[in-house]
């Protein structure tokens, strides 16, 4: 039942499949006044667009935005940003081979099994162009809370047992290497790791970080609609991932009270603030005023072109190898749907919260 | 902005502090003609009752329910099941000591961040008291899903560093010792450390594993509200959790695709299988009909008696010290919080999947 | 599924039957800091309390209001507000008259046919008791919009055919008569007429009229969430409304644009006003500064005394002569349900708002 | 906030303005294997294109469905239906005489105060070709609906003061005429005093009528999703309905219970039935197997060519005359929205209603 929208306030609804006609979202609720323009989505469809190296595919994709809707002189009119992205490389391909059976790790089954049938061309709607949608969205939300001065990092921490190097970490390097890690040694070291596992026709997981800097005090809801707790959904709502952390993560669970507990003190400008962060910027699902740290774990592209066993969607055991445009990686080119995503769970508590406070929404409608 | 309610199709609002008349549910969809009786729901209370160990707070709660509405002669109607838990044991306690500092790991800031007051009286809303209501509405859905099969196994996997040894699992120690853990060992030894922690006034952390059989294939609606995203929201709702992982969770981020993919197969009936569940029985957000495997990493107890460091609510260094009844431990308790929120979203999701071919729905309305 | 919220930002959640354990209702969303009492609610539950003229079901019923939680120190805190109200009256009757056949003008049929059993006491949950957990709510939404400066005016309009005259308009008359009409011969000869029709066993209907003042421009949601719509939804959730109409209603149909169009002029104070109000202050969907008025149609009681042909529940046509503690006319006591369930959609639009315009969001969290 | 999607399991999200690149939908929910075809949709939005007749706007647009998503081999697959319709005619319009005064009867005023500007060529998001996203979706609804043998029939009940005689009833007659009358004789009266209106720079209101028939008993959710409550916020969530009535509607609050009630019988196949319909097909919110009937007000266009008084954005007052491509009446073209608006409604309820009983659920997953 439905299920193809995120978000209460600022909500979006994507649609479209990986060989249909396009792939696209509807953005409602955004706040009317926002400046935006189709170069805004198309900076962040950009670091997820395939066949930028040797590690995406080398689908011919322009990934162009269309903005259909929502905006009048430059500026979103609070009314739905509809975004569109035409599909233009549907190559008639011959998807005999994969049709009538279940590939390893894909949704093939569990489509079959909900639906009765499925849009068995490259994944349809659980392909990763679904995302685009999502992306296209996430600009805009991240545009949005740039006003407010939060920021968003995103980067690769780890590939395989290739991790970054805390102590050489370079924000600037994230956007300059195939793999978006901030550690260009590692990079180089992961890169070597995907040519030759790409060669070994496998595949390759790893872990994602993200840190959102600057988020106000007071942003999530008590109870369900925690920040952590929507974050948590935003994350698993993305095809690969397979684990989630706010702060220390799984590490507070092997951490004592008295080594976990963030004590308070006071900053340089008076303000309150944390002496450390294993919270992670979050406390009873509500923002702290420090940085929200987080860490997804993706698993490694199924499609692989070894040989694997399977079976007929008849049920008859049958050897499989994926062969077709498939990333040796999921984790770079996700690390722009992570960040949408997290910008988009924001976005929308951001304006969720605004009637938190009797005091503070009586200035809102009696302002004198 | 609201945030009390989860679930679309089987849908529970939580309402209650810690320290006034009482905590309960309102468990709106649940289908009508169920048996259900109080006892149902307080042998799920019973298992996160205080007072019942050493390891938890000697507060006298009996935590009794009380159903208020939604069952006529035995069974549910279709209609809102209110359930009760009067408060007995709000004991007019001084808290002045807490009243105006901030304790670390607590939400006492954020909550005065968002509302600019608090109910400072033992955590307010952020109180585990609050998930009495969760465990009510669980015991529910739990007793729902039986009628179709599903059954939820949910227990401590480890406490600190000592982890239960899987060769020696057995599933009905879990409820013969009292940090449920289903290895009777590894129960002892964290008996221990729990005591030994007691006696440094510190608290432990913990890893809570679930696992849910005979789930049907096909429940989670893709993009969204995937099964493991709902899950993920669902166990980021619940106070002290930190980390969450389905199937391999992060060890998937350090896989290759070819140990990673799980093999289709047939079983011995000849239906299909998976050879191994590295996904944890999920795939593209829908049952594959393995069992769903999951991890919950849970930080240690916040409220401990040593002194900390903080800052008063006028932003004045103070140290604190956290007497009263407090657990050295969340794990234990929280194990039967976590099984109830599982068991909301699968029944949720059962619900929501019965539209999703029109061959069974015309079967619904057009048996012939 | 599902069904018994109402609302996106003030929400609320009710439950409860004629003959359970009691009714009430879960509030959340409710901006924190707004002071609080059971005299707030209790004030409103007066107005629809059984017992109080003639013309009313003469059961006694307290209906004395319990908040269960969300006040500290005698204001909101911004967590869910739990009202109960338990039934003390649940008669021992004997319902094997009712529990067989399906009395006409009442759900008995429906819910049979949804549930495949109801509870057959006085109603259910399609009992006109149900409406107190909404009344509850409604006294909070009231008292919440009042420090707005919006302020609700119900009444009735008309009994059968007996209508005020609007040149008799008097607000303060509308509590001093049992039948809430601002016209005191009206009131009187509306009184006449229910005292002959409880003589001949029947019943009679009327039409409520509603204006609500001061409400700020901008209130509601373009498209689906238009004010006029949710209002709409909400009057049509009371149990015999049968008609809604907004402004000029009905009317509008039979009139020309020339005739029908308001007329854009300035005020006294230099704001832009309307020259008349055919629109009921309501245009696209949104309030225009205007009062809202609207008029909603109720049925007349169904359960009568007198002899009805009707059905029992194996197809068996039968005469029913429904006694008991019956109102004959269900308007005067619905006149504060209607009030109610106003002052909870406009509340819930009231908290939608805040975020339409970036400029305002801005303000809230850059004070500057 | 949000405020552009209608139902919860047949889901609809619409964007677009009257002057933007184009207006449509995305359908979330639809149940799998519905044969599907751009036809389908084009069939109903043909019924509400303009220039079909000198009463409707010359504005030339073809008005072209193209669906981008959600269809495999002719049938729906369960994931979003992407539906736009791209405008064509967007005349570079001098909108300077609009630009900065406020329409009577528009929503130009309430955009502006709740958004802080409009886009104010011709309407934007108010406009009536909002209605087309509703309009595409509404013919896959309504062919969802009839695999389940639910047909709709809507057509205008009176055009001003000219009423249909029942006695002359034609179904057939309704898409003959150019006002969709199903009496040859009252659409001849219609279209002259259309003519003489038009003369007069004036326009006129009507009324709509719809009869849903073979609608299975029990759709529809007690309390607040009430399927009169929803299908009334569907109908004002169109842009110039004025009032709403189920069944008798006004009239049911001038007539005695005694009247008022509908008596049950059994029909020819010994079903259980009504003797007469004054409910119009709902009792206690659900659906009770009868015709539900209902009836829609709707206003006169508001744009009229004759001079009409208003003030400006800055406060002065100035004399309008709207011109360009306006109905004389909007009721005709609207007739398909409110079978839209219908249809929508029932198919949420449809899928909503699936899990209301446990032995129907059950064997929904356990046929046996």
């Amino acid at each position: 039942m439905a299920g193809s929208t995120f978000g209460t306030a600022f909500s979006i609804t994507t649609w479209g499949e990986s060989h249909g006609e396009g792939v696209g979202v509807v953005i409602d609720g955004c706040p009317a006044g926002l400046p935006l323009s189709e170069d805004d989505i198309q900076a962040f469809l950009n670091r997820r667009k395939p066949g930028q190296s040797s590690y995406t595919t080398p689908r011919k994709e322009d990934d162009t935005a269309v903005i259909l809707s929502g905006i009048f002189e430059g500026k979103t009119t609070g009314t739905p940003i509809s975004v569109a992205v035409y599909n233009k490389s549907q190559r008639s391909k011959d998807y005999s081979a994969i049709k009538d059976i279940y590939r390893p790790g894909h949704a093939d089954f569990t489509f079959d099994q909900k639906y009765g049938f499925r849009d068995y061309r490259g994944g349809g709607r659980s392909s990763g162009r679904e995302t685009i949608g999502r992306v296209a969205a996430g600009a805009v939300a991240a545009k949005l809370l740039k006003q407010f001065g939060i920021e968003l990092c995103t980067y690769t921490e780890s590939i395989h047992h290739i991790r970054i190097n805390d102590a050489h970490f370079d924000a600037d390097e994230i956007m300059r290497n195939p793999v978006y890690m901030p550690d260009k040694e590692a990079a180089k070291k992961a890169a070597a790791l995907l040519e030759q596992k790409m060669g070994e026709k496998d595949s390759v997981g790893g872990v994602i970080r993200g840190i959102i800097r600057h988020v106000p005090a007071g942003l999530g809801e008590p109870v369900f609609d925690k920040l952590d707790a929507l974050l948590a959904q935003a994350m698993f709502s993305v095809g690969a991932v397979k684990g989630f952390e706010i702060g220390d993560g799984f590490n507070a669970a092997f951490a004592f009270g008295s080594e976990n507990n963030d004590a308070f003190t006071t900053d340089a400008s008076g303000n309150i603030a944390k002496l450390t962060n294993h919270a992670g910027g979050i406390l009873g699902g509500m923002s702290d005023g420090s940085d929200i740290t987080y860490r997804v774990a993706v698993k490694p592209t199924p499609s692989i072109a070894r040989p694997q066993s399977t079976v007929s969607t008849n049920k008859t055991p049958v050897t499989v190898e994926i062969h077709g445009r498939h990333d040796p990686i999921i984790v770079p080119r996700a690390v722009v749907v992570i960040e949408s995503m997290a910008a988009l769970t924001l976005a929308d508590l951001l304006l969720r919260n605004t009637g938190a406070r009797l005091d503070t929404l009586k200035k809102f409608y009696l302002p004198s």
